[in-house]
C-alpha cells in the first residue's frame, strides 16, 4: 500500500484546494485597490493614492471616469452575452441529462437490481439504473462547476481592464502585475474550484456506492462529460462571437471609414471588447477546465478497474487528484516569481517573465510529481491494459506525468517560436508581404503546416513512453501532467485578454500616446502567450481525447481496434474527415455573423447623425445583441455535429466503427488545430512586425498603411477565425466525442450496430 | 475453375491493349491532319483546306507561322525540362534500384537456395536473391513505363495546341474535337501501354518463375514501385515548375506591368505554358499511370497468395488485367460519341459533353465488368484476409469492382458541383469578394474543407463494401474499377491543360477576339475537367492506398494493426502529420521558385530595351531554364521526406509503426489533398465567374479591375499552389510510401525495429 495514508489524503487534497481559492481571492483583493471610481472623498483624493511615480494623465479625471464607463459597458455586455447563452445552455442541460438517465438506464432495462461486477466478479455492484442516476448527476455538477469558472473569470477580467490601464499611468511594471494577478484569479479559481468540486463529489457518492468504485468511478465520468459539454458553449459560441464582433468592427471601422482600431465612434467596439472576454477567457477557461476533468475522469476510471480499485487502496486511487493538489500549490510559489520576487521595469521583459512562469512551474512541478509519486503510489501495483493486467512500478508513473509535463513545456516553446515576431517564421510571412496578400497567405499556410511537426513528435513521445509503461493510465495521467500546472497556464493565457481589452479602454478613454505604448505593450506580449495557451490546449486534448478513447474502449469492453477490419477502417477515414466539417461549419459561421455585424454597423455610421464626427454615441448594445444572437444561434450546427456524431455511429454502426472515428478525428483534429492556430497567430504577429517597426527590416516593411501592411492587415483578418474559432473549437470536437462515447460506451455495447446487425 | 480458358486470356488481354495504341495512333494522325506549317505549296493551299465555314484569320498568314513558332518554342521548353528531369531521375532509378536490390537480397543474407514458400509451403519457392533481383527489374520496366507515357502525352500535347487554335479558326466544335482526340492519344497510350509491359512482364518473368507464383507476384511489385516513383517527379516536380512559373509570370505581368494573361512581351509565358504541360499533362498522367500499376501490383499480389494463386488459375489470376483490358474497349467506344457521334456546336455544349463521356463510360463499363467477372471467375473462390481464409463469389468481385467506378463518378460530379461557376458553392465564394480578399480566402477554404464530406463519404462507402466483400483483394479491385475508365479520365483531363495552352497560343500569335473567346471557353470546360480529374486521381490514391497498405501487411505477416497498442498510435499521428509537413515543403518551394522567376522577368523587363514596348524579344529560354532548374532543386526535400519516411520507419521503428504510418497518412492527406484540390479551384472559377460576367450576379460583382475582381486574383493566385502542387502531389505521399512499404516488407519483417529491439 500507498505510504500516504487515507487519512492524509483525505485532508491535503480539499486543504490545497481551499489554499487555491484562498489565494485566487487575495489576488482579487489586491486588484481590488486600485480604484476606477472617482466618487470616494473629495475628487483629488485618487491622484494622492495612486499616482506615485508619473504625472500623466493626473490632472485628467475624465478619463478615470471614462474608463469606468467603458468597463461598465464591456462587463453589462459580456454578462448579457452569458446570462443569453445560459437561457440556451439551460435547456441543453436538462434535455441532455434525460438523454443520459434513458440510454444509460435503458442498458439493463431499468432494472433495480445489483449485479456481479465486470472487473472484480466477486463483488456485487449497484444496478445499472443507479449509474445512469449518478452519471446524470456528476454531469450536472460538471457543468456547473465549468458554468461558474466561467463567469467567474469573466467577471475578474472585465474588473481588471480598465485597472491595468489605470495602472499603466503609473508605468508597464504595475500594469503587468495587475493583469496578471487578476490572471491568476481566473486560473486558481478554476483549478481549486474543479479539483474541489471533484473531491467532494466523489466523497459524497461513495456514500451510496460504498465499495463498488467500479460504478463509482463509471459514473464520475458524467463530471467530464459535463464539464466538456459546456466547453462547447464556451469555446465554440464564443469564439464566434468574438470574430464576427471583430471581423465585423474591423471591415467597416479600419477598412470602409479608415479609423482606427478600437475607436469609440464604432458602435461594434464594446462588442469586440466584449468577445475577448467571453472568447478567450470563458472560453478558453472552460476548454482547459474540460481537459481537467476529463483527465481526471479517464485516469480514475482506468485505476478504478485496475489493482487500485480492486484492492481499495484510496490514496493510490486519489493520485490524479493529489497530483492536481500538488500543481496547485506549485503555481502558487510560481506566481510569486511574477508578482512579488521580481518586477517588471521594461517593456522588454514582459516576454521573458512569463515564459520564465512556464519554465519554473514545470521545474518545480518535477519535484512535485516525484514528491507525490512516492508517497501517493505503492511501490508495484498492477494497471488494466485492454483486457489484459500490467504490471508497474511507481517510478514509472512518474515518468509518465512527467513526460506529460515536459511535453507541454516543449510544445509551448515551439508555439512561440513559429508565433512571436522576435523569430524569423514570423519575419518571413512579414517579408512574403512584399509580393502583395496572396504570398502572404500562401507562406502564412505553409508556416502552420510546418508548425505542426515538432508538437506531433513531442505528442508521439509523450505518447509512446507513457502508454508503454503504464498503459492508459499512462496516458491519462500525462495529460494530468501536461494540465498540472494549469493555474499558472491560465494565469498568463488570461493575461493576454485583460491587456488587449486595457489596450482598448486607454484609446476609447482618450488616454495620451504613452500610456497607450504601454497597454500595446502588454497586448503584443500576450498575443505571443495567448498562441502558446492554445497550444498548451491542443496538446492537453490530444492526450486526453486518447485517455478518454482508451477508457472507452475498456468500458465498451473492446479489446483491440484492428485497422484492418472494414468497420473500423472507416470509422477512421470518416472521423479523420470530422475536423474538415467542423472547420467549415465554424468559418462559414464566422463568416455570416460578422456579415451581420458589417451591415448594423454601417446601418448606424449612416442613420445616426454626427457619430462620424464624434458628437454623438453609437449604440453599442444593439451590436452587442447582434454578436450574441448571431453566436448562439450559429454554433448549433457544429454543436450538434459534436453532440450526434457519437451517438449516431455507436447506435448505427456500433463500436468498432466509433473507435474508429474517435482515433481519426483524434489524429486528424489535432493537426488542423496547431496549424489554424499558428497560422492566425503568425499573421497576426507579422502585422503587428510591420506596425511596430522596431528593426530596420520591419521598417523596410511598414509604415502602417504602406502596400506591405495592406497585406499584412488581410491575412491577419483571414487568421481572426483560423486562431480563435476553428481552431481551438477542435480541441471540443476531439475531447467531447471521446467523452460523450465514454458515457455511453455500455448502452453502444449493449444495443449499438443497429445498421450491421440489420444487414 | 473459370468459363474463361487460360489461353483465351492470353489473347484477349494483349489484343485490346494494342486496339488501345492503335487507336491512340489513330486520333493522333486525325490530329496531324491539321496542319500548323505553311510551308507546303503554295501559301493559300491551307486555306481551301481548312477555312470552310468561316473565314476569320483566313487572310493571315502570318498568325499560323506565329502559332508554328510558339508552339515549337513550348515544345522545345517542355522537352528540355523533362530531359533534365531525365539526367536526375536516371541517377534516382540507379541508385534505388541498388537499395531495393540490396535491402531484398539481405532478407535471406543473399542466399541463392530455394526456400519452401510461405502461403503454400508444400511447394518449393525461389530464392529471395531472384525475388530481389526480379523486383528490381519489375522497378525498372515501370519507371521506363511512366516516362515513356509521360514523354508521349507531352509530344502529343505540345503538338495539339497550336492546332487546337488554328482549329477554333473554324468554330469551336471543331477545336473541342482537335484537343479531346489529342486527350484521347494521352489516355489510350498510357492505358494500354501500362497493360501491355506489365503483361508481358509477368509472362517473360513466369519463365524463370514457374510453379512459384508467390514469388512472381511479389517481384511484379516493383512495377508499382517504379510507376510511382516517377509520378514523384512528374507530379511533385512537374507541379513546382508550373506553378513557379505561373505565379511569378503573374505577379509581374499582372500585378507590376498590368499586362493581361498570355501576353508574348512577358519573358515568363512560354515557361508557364510549358508548365501547363509538364504538371498537368505529364504530372498526371504518371500520377495515374502510378495508381493504375500499383492497384493491378496489389491486387495481384493479394490473389497469388489466395486460392487464384494456390490452384494455379491464370484466367482468375489476371482478373485485373482483364478488368484492364475491357476498360480500354469500353472507353474507345466511348470516345466515339464525343467524337464522330454528336458533334458540338455551341459553347455551353462543351462541359455537358465532357460529363457525358464519364457518364457513359460508367454505364457501359458497368456492363463489361459483369462480363468479365461471370467469365474470368470461377463461380466461389477463396480470399487471403490476414491469415485468414475469406470465402468470395464472383458477383462478389462484381460489386466490389463496380462499387469503385461508381464512388469514382459520384467523386466527379462533387468535385464539378464545388469547383464549377455554374453552381452556387463557386458563386458564394464570389460574392464574398464583395468585402475584399480576406472574406474570399476564409469562404474559399470554408467550401474546401466542406467538399471534402461527400467524397469520404463515397470512399468509406466503396471501402466497406469492397473490404467486406472480398477483403483487402476487394479494395485493390475496387481502385482497378475506379481507374478502369482511366483513357476516358485522362482524355477528359489532358484536353484541360491542351485547351488553355491553345488560348495561350491564341493570345500570342494576336489571333481575333473571337478565336479567344473560343478558346477561353474550352478553357474554362477545363479547369471544372481539372478538378475532376484532380477528384479521382485523389480518390483512387486512397483506395490504391489502402489496398497497398492491405499487401503490405499480408506481406510483412502482420496480422492486426491495433490503435491500442503504442507502437501503431504513434505511427498514426505521425502519419496523419506528414501531409502537413509535406505540404509546407511543396507550397513554400513554389513561393521561392516563384520569387526566383520574379526576379529574372524584372530583369529582363529592366534590361532588355523595347520589350515592353513589343519592339524586342523577352529571353524566353532563360526563364524555361530557371523553372526547370528551381524545381528540380526544390522537389528534393519533399522527394525524401517520402522516400525516406518508410525506409527510416521500418527500420528504426517496425513494421507495426510504420503500418501505422501508412494509415495515418492516408486518413489525414486525402481529406488535406480533396481540400487543396477544391479550395484552389473554386478560387480560380470564382475570378472567372466575375470575369465573364455572364449574369447580373457576376456583372455586379465586375468587370476586370474592379475592387472585388482583385480580391478573386488574390484568391486565385492562392489557389494555384494549393490546386497544383501540394495538393495533387499528396496523392504521391500517400501512394508512393504504401508500395515502397509493400516492396520492402520482407526486410523490414526480418531486420525492422532495430531501435525498438535496443530499448
Amino acid at each position: 500500500m500507498a505510504v500516504l495514508s487515507e487519512a492524509l489524503t483525505q485532508i491535503l487534497i480539499p486543504t490545497s484546494a481551499l489554499i487555491g481559492i484562498g489565494f485566487a481571492l487575495l489576488q482579487w483583493l489586491l486588484v481590488s485597490k486600485v480604484k476606477v471610481s472617482v466618487d470616494y472623498g473629495k475628487k483629488d483624493g485618487y491622484k494622492d493614492k495612486l499616482i506615485e511615480d508619473e504625472e500623466e494623465g493626473a490632472e485628467n479625471a475624465d478619463a478615470v471616469i471614462k474608463c469606468a464607463e467603458i468597463q461598465n459597458a464591456i462587463s453589462v455586455g459580456a454578462t448579457s452575452f452569458l446570462f443569453t447563452q445560459y437561457k440556451y445552455l439551460g435547456i441543453f442541460m436538462v434535455a441532455f441529462a434525460v438523454v443520459i438517465f434513458l440510454f444509460l438506464g435503458s442498458v439493463k432495462g431499468f432494472s433495480t437490481q445489483s449485479e456481479p461486477c465486470t472487473y472484480n466478479p466477486g463483488n456485487l455492484c449497484k444496478p445499472a439504473l443507479a449509474n445512469a442516476m449518478f452519471s446524470t448527476i456528476a454531469f450536472l455538477l460538471g457543468a456547473l462547476t465549468s458554468v461558474l469558472s466561467g463567469f467567474l473569470g469573466m467577471k475578474i477580467a472585465t474588473y481588471a481592464n480598465a485597472r491595468t490601464t489605470l495602472e499603466a499611468r503609473k508605468g508597464v511594471g504595475k500594469a503587468f502585475i495587475t493583469a496578471f494577478r487578476s490572471g491568476a484569479v481566473m486560473g486558481f479559481l478554476l483549478a481549486a474550484n474543479g479539483l474541489l468540486v471533484l473531491y467532494v463529489t466523489i466523497n459524497l457518492f461513495k456514500l451510496y456506492y460504498g465499495d463498488d468504485w467500479e460504478g463509482l468511478y463509471e459514473s464520475i465520468t458524467g463530471y467530464g462529460l459535463g464539464g466538456s459539454s459546456m466547453a462547447l458553449f464556451g469555446r465554440v459560441g464564443g469564439g464566434i462571437y468574438t470574430k464576427a464582433a471583430d471581423v465585423g468592427a474591423d471591415l467597416v471601422g479600419k477598412v470602409e471609414k479608415n479609423i482606427p482600431e478600437d475607436d469609440p465612434r464604432n458602435p461594434a467596439v464594446i462588442a469586440d471588447n466584449v468577445g475577448d472576454n467571453v472568447g478567450d477567457i470563458a472560453g478558453m477557461g472552460s476548454d482547459l477546465f474540460g481537459s481537467y476533468a476529463e483527465s481526471s475522469c479517464a485516469a480514475l476510471f482506468v485505476a478504478s478497474i485496475s489493482s487500485f480499485g480492486i484492492t481499495h487502496d484510496y490514496s493510490a486511487m486519489s493520485y490524479p487528484l493529489t497530483i492536481s493538489a500538488m500543481g496547485i500549490v506549485i503555481c502558487l510559489i510560481t506566481t510569486l516569481f511574477a508578482t512579488d520576487l521580481a518586477e517588471i521595469r521594461h517593456v522588454s521583459e514582459i516576454e521573458p517573465s512569463l515564459k520564465r512562469q512556464l519554465l519554473i512551474s514545470t521545474i518545480l512541478m518535477t519535484a512535485g510529481i516525484a514528491v507525490v509519486s512516492f508517497f501517493a503510489l505503492p511501490s508495484e501495483f498492477t494497471l488494466f491494459n485492454f483486457g489484459t493486467e500490467k504490471a508497474v512500478k511507481n517510478w514509472h508513473l512518474f515518468f509518465c506525468v512527467s513526460i506529460g509535463l515536459w511535453a507541454g513545456l516543449a510544445i509551448g516553446y515551439i508555439t512561440e517560436y513559429y508565433t512571436s515576431n522576435a523569430y524569423s517564421p514570423v519575419q518571413d510571412v512579414a517579408d512574403s508581404c512584399r509580393t502583395g496578400a496572396a504570398t502572404n497567405v500562401i507562406f502564412g499556410l505553409a508556416l502552420g503546416y510546418k508548425s505542426v511537426i515538432i508538437p506531433i513528435f513531442a505528442i508521439a513521445i509523450a505518447i509512446y513512453i507513457s502508454f508503454s509503461l503504464a498503459a492508459m493510465y499512462g496516458v491519462a495521467v500525462a495529460a494530468l501532467g501536461m494540465l498540472s500546472t494549469i493555474a499558472t497556464g491560465l494565469a498568463i493565457d488570461a493575461y493576454g485578454p485583460i491587456s488587449d481589452n486595457a489596450g482598448g479602454i486607454a484609446e476609447m478613454a482618450g488616454m495620451s500616446h504613452k500610456i497607450r505604448e504601454r497597454t500595446d505593450a502588454l497586448d503584443a506580449a500576450g498575443n505571443t502567450t495567448a498562441a502558446i495557451g492554445k497550444g498548451f490546449a491542443i496538446g492537453s486534448a490530444a492526450l486526453v481525447s486518447l485517455a478518454l478513447f482508451g477508457a472507452f474502449v475498456s468500458r465498451a469492453g473492446i479489446k483491440t481496434v484492428d485497422v484492418l477490419t472494414p468497420k473500423v477502417f472507416i470509422g477512421l477515414i470518416v472521423g479523420a474527415m470530422l475536423p474538415y466539417w467542423f472547420s467549415a461549419m465554424t468559418m462559414k459561421s464566422v463568416g455570416s455573423a460578422a456579415l451581420k455585424m458589417v451591415e448594423e454597423v454601417r446601418r448606424q455610421f449612416n442613420t445616426i447623425p454626427g457619430l462620424m464626427e464624434g458628437r454623438a454615441k453609437p449604440d453599442y448594445a444593439n451590436c452587442v445583441k447582434i454578436s450574441t444572437d448571431a453566436s448562439l444561434r450559429e454554433m448549433i450546427p457544429p454543436g450538434a455535429l459534436v453532440m450526434l456524431t457519437p451517438l449516431i455511429a455507436g447506435t448505427l454502426f456500433g463500436v468498432e466503427t466509433l473507435a474508429g472515428v474517435l482515433a481519426g478525428s483524434l489524429v486528424s483534429g489535432v493537426q488542423v488545430a496547431i496549424s489554424a492556430s499558428n497560422t492566425g497567430g503568425a499573421w497576426d504577429n507579422a502585422k503587428k512586425y510591420i506596425e511596430a517597426g522596431a528593426s530596420e527590416h520591419a521598417k523596410s516593411l511598414g509604415p502602417k498603411g504602406s502596400d506591405s501592411h495592406k497585406a499584412a492587415v488581410i491575412g491577419d483578418t483571414i487568421g481572426d477565425p483560423l486562431k480563435d474559432t476553428s481552431g481551438p473549437s477542435l480541441n471540443i470536437l476531439i475531447k467531447l466525442m471521446a467523452v460523450e462515447s465514454l458515457v455511453f460506451a455500455p448502452f453502444f455495447a449493449a444495443h449499438g450496430g443497429l445498421l450491421f446487425k440489420l444487414l
